[in-house]
């Protein structure tokens, strides 16, 4: 042991966090101690106060701290087109395109039959009220390319369809600026099934 | 503002950390909102504890909660062995190798005049008392092989030298496992420079 039990305890901490490998803890271990006292305290204080104030938007679950987030309250935001994504970034990824006028739906979260995680867990039921209620026109479904993702936007399309919602994918293909020749199978496979005429 | 105020302040908090840009800051931002209360605060009081009990090592400052350090503490450790390094990582890097009985110093930075860090910001007068008063027969100087830690590796020698003690410097040279077509021209210097008979 090179180092007391609190220089530890606070590399374990830092360890569970996503992408934190040991010694990237350990370095921001070292940051941390190098940090003022009061530096260190405002950390801690911004950690317990956002958990503490920040909630699902009522409408589509997106984080906020008040009843309907930001998005939901924008009144320019077209109505009737729902965005349906996995997480909070992924909504945030849309909305720097600034391409999509519509709101959105988060799942926080994709089909896991292994982790239990089924329809009531990504609030589905709610999705697909949401859906009748507000008269959505179009469900555009940007949940991720791989088998949860996938399973996911065919279980949402398949129970939103007897409503009359058009229901769309995001397209998948080559990446702009991708080089053909380091394409995946599977990614070329997607490119081949979405070709369009030119 | 696509979010709430602690959202946004928890993410600029994480992006002061070094090595951790505004995607990765995001990431940690939705994770510890996905944490349960306790975690979080359990989080924040790890910081907290951390920074509070934490000081530097009397002898080698060395992070420790005691007067001095584990590695200090041992009595199995050569006396008259002192390896100096620039951070606390380093030293555990060193520790890693099993190879070196002895005790440390650490500088916590190296010779930078554009930053103001000078021999009396690293300590470097309360290293050489310490070299005189534990009779020290070797000083192994482990600073980073760049412009600021050879700097800081000739004055430590230079200042070391009057007090007759044997000053080394580690061996830089080609990184084992490394592929003589990619070395850089200064790595190939410093490898041919150290060259030794076979």
């Amino acid at each position: 042991m090179l180092f007391s039990p609190s220089i530890t305890r606070l590399v374990e901490v830092f360890r569970r966090l996503p992408g934190i490998g040991p010694k990237t803890a350990l370095r921001l271990t070292f940051f941390v101690l190098s940090q003022k006292n009061e530096e260190v305290q405002e950390m801690a204080r911004a950690l317990v106060e956002a958990k503490k104030r920040v909630r699902y938007c009522a409408r589509c679950r997106n984080l906020t701290e008040d009843e309907l987030c930001p998005v939901c309250r924008d009144e320019r935001r077209d109505k009737t087109l729902l965005c349906v994504v996995q997480e909070p970034r992924d909504m945030m990824v849309i909305e720097k395109t600034g391409q999509f006028k519509g709101r959105y739906f988060i799942l926080h979260g994709a089909l896991s039959p292994v982790e239990g995680i089924g329809p009531d867990e990504l609030m589905i039921p709610q999705l697909l009220r949401l859906i009748e209620n507000e008269r959505i026109e179009e469900v555009v479904i940007a949940t991720n390319p791989n088998v949860e993702g996938d399973a996911t936007a065919y279980y949402i399309a398949g129970a939103a369809r007897p409503s009359g919602v058009k229901v769309t994918r995001i397209g998948f293909g080559l990446p702009v600026g991708g080089d053909l020749e380091y394409a995946d199978e599977l990614t070329m496979t997607r490119a081949l099934e979405s070709r369009r005429e030119m």
